[in-house]
């Protein structure tokens, strides 16, 4: 493709403002503790006098420099020092990026009322059981066009967005200063004629006066506009059409839409649909007792009853299309699944996109299924995954038509935002009225006529779930585990008399992730004989000063094995004092 | 985009013939010991009596399952076994993939003949001289058209194929049975009229008579055909022009074409080239040597001078659009460069892909860019990256063409190999004989009529280089750093009397990468208190079995602390007796 020329628009890295220092203008502090230098742990809040409200709760996915970790939640410090003032909790939708700190932050904001829709609601609950200790939450169940005054100065309002989960709602925070208006994460959907088919809201929440837009930046930097769900549906109706067996489809469990639009093309093919994965039966089961997913009687079978119908009268919906170990579909290729098996003429469709970091795990899982004598699509090869966020001419109609004094990007990496910030100036925003945030925990202030972005910062650093810990896991820990990855570990024990000073008996090693000991006999009699060595030439009247052996140890013995091997391994001295 | 329908060809897996067990009829045998199952380590070899002659020796980068390690190798146990056999290595070209084993892996092969063009063999020469100890090369310098008889029976012919190396050659391996042909990596360049450039040459090696062609799997899975570099050119050209300040532009240091063409960009626009990171400037001088590159002797400036010229009057090519540490980008933008930093006003440009698992660094190094006042631009954005890969069309067209008895889908992974079965069907080869290998190591028997998979499998585990070892980091060293990096460790040291078996000391203990010890001294002393148990538990009189001791630590310790923080570190028991 020949590519067309995007002139350059003048919008360059704003410079910071400097901050009031004190403000006695009437005005609202706003920030987001998470979601501007990632996507995930999403949480933002605008403060007002007395009064403050929260915007979602989010979780972050570990990646690759946070091993062995859960997940990361948003540093509510700042918020738990002020929980008399947090007037109410906004849940936009029911996506772990915005609800899955819930459980682990609810207490610390002082279990606030959080307003959020129906099936967020009952999503949220539903986790919330999982963690006996949590309080009780306090749910205001909003639908879209109420308003709701949660605090002297502060009235919420909430309006309809497009997304990948039914029941997302956008919220327009009505404060002294005006009006900031958050879209939550937004696609647009166009009827036949090309028009958004929520314009005409979008217009009269424009009319009403935007002093801040909060705009989701995930697709800021595609070109293009949303893609109708319908052509999505269309092409897995061919799909399935075309499948002469089974048909086995992965996505993920949070895309209700998407499983509802499954089950209707299955009931017009005339296919069964088995559930399989826990997550994705409890939101099925959820969505359909809110009818947002209506099946008839017989359409739903349990997985254990596929093989009594016909291949080509079944579709299997699983969980697991990022490869997870354990993941419904895991097991149905490695074997172990108690009913399912894969067989040739099978037709495995992977509706959704690979998350960074998975892509190995998926690549051997299909490799797998194409060995078993499966017929493999994924999203790659036709489009049967459409993103749930605007792309660069969405976000510019979302904005000439809310017409604001001031645009946030947020949700998604500095590079995204900035280029949200592009958009915006395409829009016909003055470049000095964007502001992109340099990062996580940067307060604005706002008055009727200003954004203001200070030097005040937040604590934001991570705070990561591991096991039961929550927050224990630092920055030591996980660059210890980074470290122990890349060349593994050497632990020297010597015991050493304590009278005399002297080596006991030979030293102890054990390693682990460096070289296999059991063939590297030599080495280890080198060491020994190294570590003896040093602690031999200790002056022997002296008290043992076992920091000070350790350093010896752990330079000698780490620059020793760097110049065997060219690898550095963590070196552990433990002097035994007997 | 709506989907046009593909319908099934009835390609299904192909099922494994049985192997005979003893062959009298004349035969080759065929291999690929490496690039079946991955992109990388490519090797493969024919066998024919006592002549083998080995395609490439590439090797493959770690990914997160081969945490801390350099690369990995083929393994060549087999050919090393009968390295007198061996009668010629042909590099296909100068990509690491192909050429990266070679300083590893020549000594075990038996130092054979190696066959390749210039370019590549400056280069390989070029890396061998950063390991003293390998033997010198014994390079045969061929050309396109060249035909070599490189045994009694075996006679191979080189030709051209276009890819993002220049010298990238193809070779037909001629022998008793039939013509093996071997394209390498190749994508097709169409002319202004849409014509393939060499398909003159295709049509005259399929005029020979083909038995099997080996064919580049990379991009079987994607509809189209090979865009023109000079597509490519053109963006590139018009993005250079938009630039209004410096240009840094990140690619490969091995795309030599790509490199080669923005050199002549920039003379057009009189733009001046410093070249930032080694690999980049060895390879330029490399090509320029053999005159791939034509610079005109003011064009190329050194780093140290760039601040001599005008913004607009500069580009800077450098290394590290996959955001390694210390590569020369990282180094620009974290402000350690010694003559370079970022300024508002430059344009950065990644032409190039991002490799798995390096998303998240290069995201990093974009946002990074973009707070410094860049602006940057990535190859998502517009086409700036051309894959070297040939896409289903240019790969039904060359196997059209050659018309070959058998295919052999090489290059990629399973799911990738059967995907080009599919396109070898759809140019008209029947299923039965497209030949999908189901691993690495399956050797398959060839006679003029047949190609046979047998069910022998040569050893293909994976042998790594880490540091100066190579192949000796294996499983379980592996294995550990996974689970070191997901939970760490947790080593116990109890000392005990050898006479009594009584604990003398109250136990040591080092954790790494677990929880932070010194917040949690409690767990500690509990932890301490119960390995005293343990111990004190063993009736005194025997003498301690240190081995079941060691087991009821690990034990009873590992399931404490997974009860006290659902965790399970690696817990090593040292039992010191004194």
């Amino acid at each position: 493709m020949e590519r067309t020329p995007r002139r350059s628009h003048g919008f360059k890295r704003p410079a910071l403002q400097s901050k009031p220092k004190e403000m006695h203008e009437d005005h609202v502090r706003l920030a987001a503790i998470g979601g501007l230098e990632e996507i995930g742990r999403n949480m933002s809040f605008i403060e007002y006098k007395d009064e403050i409200v929260v915007i979602d709760a989010g979780i972050q996915f570990p990646d690759e420099a946070t091993p062995g970790i859960d997940f990361i939640i948003p540093n509510v410090t700042y918020l738990a020092e002020r929980k008399d003032k947090i007037k109410a909790l906004v849940l936009t939708h029911a996506h772990f990026d915005h609800i899955g700190a819930v459980p682990y932050v609810i207490e610390k904001l002082g279990n606030p009322p959080i307003y959020t829709m129906n099936l967020t609601k009952a999503l949220v609950e539903k986790r919330q059981e999982e963690f006996p200790k949590a309080p009780k939450l306090n749910i205001v169940t909003v639908q879209y066009g109420d308003k709701h005054k949660v605090g002297e100065n502060v009235e919420l309002e909430f309006f309809g967005v497009d997304h990948t989960v039914p029941e997302t709602t956008g919220v327009v925070i009505k404060t002294p200063v005006g009006n900031i208006v958050h879209f939550a994460d937004f696609r647009l959907e166009y009827d036949a004629d090309g028009k958004v088919q929520d314009i005409k809201e979008f217009k009269r929440i424009g009319e009403m006066g935007v002093h801040t837009f909060m705009v989701d930046s995930t697709n800021a930097r595609e070109e293009g506009k949303s893609q109708s769900e319908k052509v999505i549906e269309k092409n897995l109706e061919m799909l399935f059409k075309e499948a002469q067996g089974r048909i086995i489809l992965s996505t993920f469990s949070s895309m209700i839409t998407r499983l509802a639009e499954i089950i209707k093309i299955a009931e017009r093919l005339g296919r069964k649909v088995a559930v399989n994965g826990r997550s994705m039966k409890e939101n099925l089961q959820i969505a359909q007792g809110l009818g947002y997913i209506k099946a008839r009687k017989d359409t739903l079978i349990p997985v254990e009853e596929v093989h009594k119908y016909k291949d080509d009268h079944v579709i299997i919906l699983s969980t697991g299309a990022q490869g997870q170990e354990n993941s419904g579909l895991m097991r149905i290729v490695t074997g172990e699944h108690r009913h399912i098996r894969i067989k040739p003429g099978d037709t495995i469709i992977f509706s959704s996109s690979v998350i960074p970091g998975n892509e190995r795990s998926v690549q051997r899982l299909q490799d797998n299924m194409t060995r078993q004598g499966a017929i493999v699509i994924t999203s790659g090869l036709i489009d049967i995954h459409v993103s749930g966020h605007a792309l660069k001419d969405d976000l510019e109609l979302v904005i000439k038509t809310l017409k604001p004094k001031f645009v946030m990007p947020v949700h998604g990496y500095y590079f995204f935002r900035f280029e949200n910030g592009r958009n915006a100036v395409r829009a016909g925003i003055p470049p000095q009225n964007v502001r992109v945030f340099e990062n996580n925990g940067q307060v604005a202030v706002l008055t009727k006529d200003q954004f203001i972005i200070t030097d005040e910062n937040l604590p934001t650093n991570y705070v990561m779930v591991d096991g039961l810990g929550v927050g224990d896991v630092g920055e030591v820990v996980l660059r210890d585990r980074l470290m122990l990855a890349q060349e593994g570990m050497f632990v020297v024990i010597a015991t050493l008399d304590r009278k005399t000073g002297r080596v006991m008996k030979n030293p102890d090693i054990i390693s682990r992730g460096f070289i296999y000991l059991k063939e590297n006999h030599e080495l280890l009699d080198e060491i020994r004989k190294r570590v003896r060595g040093i602690v031999g030439r200790i002056p022997h009247a002296q008290s043992v000063d076992s920091d000070y052996v350790k350093a010896l140890i752990r330079d000698q013995i780490g620059q020793f094995l760097y110049n065997k091997t060219k690898r550095r391994p963590m070196v552990l001295p433990v002097i035994i004092e007997v």
